[in-house]
């Protein structure tokens, strides 16, 4: 996607927000269309797949075991739950995450609940899925901080259930316990992260799934023209775009964006869209992780992206709307695996 | 109980140890007689009861939450679960664990499964019960690191779903939410934490659940003397006892045991007796976490408490009677609760 692609979507949204006037009764009276409804798209059962890394029920769960393994860190604190914490919808409600040494990471983790629909991984896109972003946070030194490919297949390869499990997973290689492969489990555990809500329902046919209040939130939703961005199955997740289109955003860090991966002057401050399946549960908001009510986030982006202020009931109606978007964590997702004992070479943990 | 008592009964233990001879052959010869059996108790089904805090559905569900709450923690990062991770049998298999800011803990945190057996809490017994136990974490500055017992009472009254479920599991109270109250919530959970095993299985009479391996290292254990300390239902956890009765034991950390609570000379190094229920999974070993190998730990422990040099076969015997201890973990405690979201007035995580 280019630059031109984002200016002239972003472009297109504002001029669907200033042409509109927002009287509550114009709202009220507009209808749930069947033209409204398709900016979206409602989740279905089962997994996300990745042509490259098929999803079997022995990978998902050699995945799981991964996702909640602490000796995939130096230290043996850290597991990929700890930042992204499956009974907390996939993140840890923090403005930015911890990591090895009580290091402040940069930017606000986002959910791993249905970031399998995501165009791309971390707030500036440098991973292209799942598979390629479970490998950066176990190497990070201000996160997991192992120090390298080898000694983590080392650790875990010196734990016997692994090697048998990582075999079953990856039946067709002759080394199926790899660096590559250890993402792989994890990415494909997460793509089983899906939480479908009502709004599912809703998109599904059931009229009765929302409330009016809600339905009145999502006309106002459409009608300010959030679903410019906001759109598709992850409600968001499917673009780039730069915060701060309409007036500027005052940012709490120092995250650049997908300039951090291009390079190029034009990438600044352009983020991947967040999904906003969940966001009731996924404060707090932004990359910066400055905003915790949503009803604030919601005006904030109305503003700064679409020129538009919102009302306080107008505000109100739309987080209502959102709200919808929380969803139900799959039973097997939260049944926490047991991990196998380490064995006697197994690398001890280091704090230091 | 006083030193005496310990003093008698390790030095019953050291008796009994010296006066027989471990011939394989008259080890292998010796039944698993009656008198032997009875120094253990099986786990039954349900939970350890307390007169003062009745275990109800609503408090269990309710000390779960808690149990995974990371908002118990000053920086949002901790829950109860970091350190006792239910994943890897109620402990962190660290040394010592990590507390607020990076904090080192002075000694190995022991596993909250079968805890509810132990005659008292934390190595130096510190804590009478769990419900005592459970308040001692969250308010200290190297580990949850809470300020003072309002303000964790404020963040948890602060979202609203906590406020219901307290009145549902405390009903007969005026303020259901209070500090105790998390407290008692959290212990009532961790007394459903109970893991029986094939030796359960064994000791309710079905003899074809331990191998001959394991029988043998069932009557080597007794003859060795180690059910002086450990027996009972915990196979251990039911007394206090110094650490080095035969020979002195050269500890990696500067925990002073039982004396830190008496004050009294004879009080230096006795720590409170752990359960073996599980040691296979609750590396590293000791209240100083310094070893990693079950068999060595045996090992040390026969000569430093026992006066004992056990032969490699006799340790790894013995090793494989401890492991059939590790029991199964009960499976509504292996699923994770949802937590709820915070309120406009939740105390935000603070990293300082």
């Amino acid at each position: 996607m280019t630059m031109k692609f984002f200016e002239k979507i972003t472009a297109l949204a504002i001029a669907a927000a200033s042409v509109l006037t927002f009287s509550q009764t114009a709202i009220a009276e507009m209808s749930v269309s069947k033209e409204l409804l398709d900016n979206f798209k409602p989740i279905t059962a089962g997994a996300v797949p990745n042509k490259d890394n098929a999803i079997t029920p022995e990978k998902v769960m050699l995945g799981k075991m991964l996702f909640h393994e602490p000796r995939l860190s130096k230290s043996g604190l850290f597991s990929c739950n700890t930042c992204h914490n499956l009974a907390a919808f996939g993140m840890s409600n923090l403005p930015s995450d911890i990591g090895h040494k009580w290091t402040i990471g940069p930017i606000n983790g986002p959910t791993v609940m249905n970031a399998a629909y995501n165009t791309a991984q971390f707030w500036n896109g440098r991973a292209k899925d799942l598979e390629e972003q479970a490998k950066g946070p176990i190497l990070n030194p201000a996160e997991m901080g192992m120090s390298d490919e080898a000694s983590i297949v080392k650790r875990i390869g010196s734990i016997a259930v692994y090697a048998e499990l990582f075999a079953k997973a990856f039946p067709q290689e002759k080394e199926p316990l790899t660096y590559n492969n250890i993402a792989r489990a994890i990415a494909a555990f997460e793509r089983t992260l899906l939480t479908p809500s009502r709004f599912d329902a809703f998109l599904s046919g059931n009229e009765a799934a929302l409330t009016d209040k809600e339905k009145n939130g999502l006309k106002l939703f459409v009608a300010t023209g959030c679903t410019a961005c906001h759109n598709g199955v992850g409600i968001g997740g499917g673009s780039f775009q730069k915060m701060g289109v309409a007036n500027q955003y005052k940012t709490a860090n120092k995250a650049k964006g997908r300039f951090e991966v291009t390079g190029k002057n034009e990438d600044i401050n352009v983020f991947k869209v967040p999904t906003l399946r969940n966001i009731e549960m996924t404060y707090p908001y932004f990359h910066d992780g400055s905003v915790w009510q949503l009803e604030e986030a919601v005006k904030i982006m109305a503003f700064v992206q679409l020129g538009k202020k919102l009302a306080d009931n107008e505000a109100a109606d739309i987080a209502a709307f959102l709200k919808s978007l929380t969803g139900t964590i799959p039973e097997e997702a939260l049944k926490l695996p047991v991990l196998p004992p380490s064995g006697k070479d197994t690398s001890r943990p280091d704090f230091k």
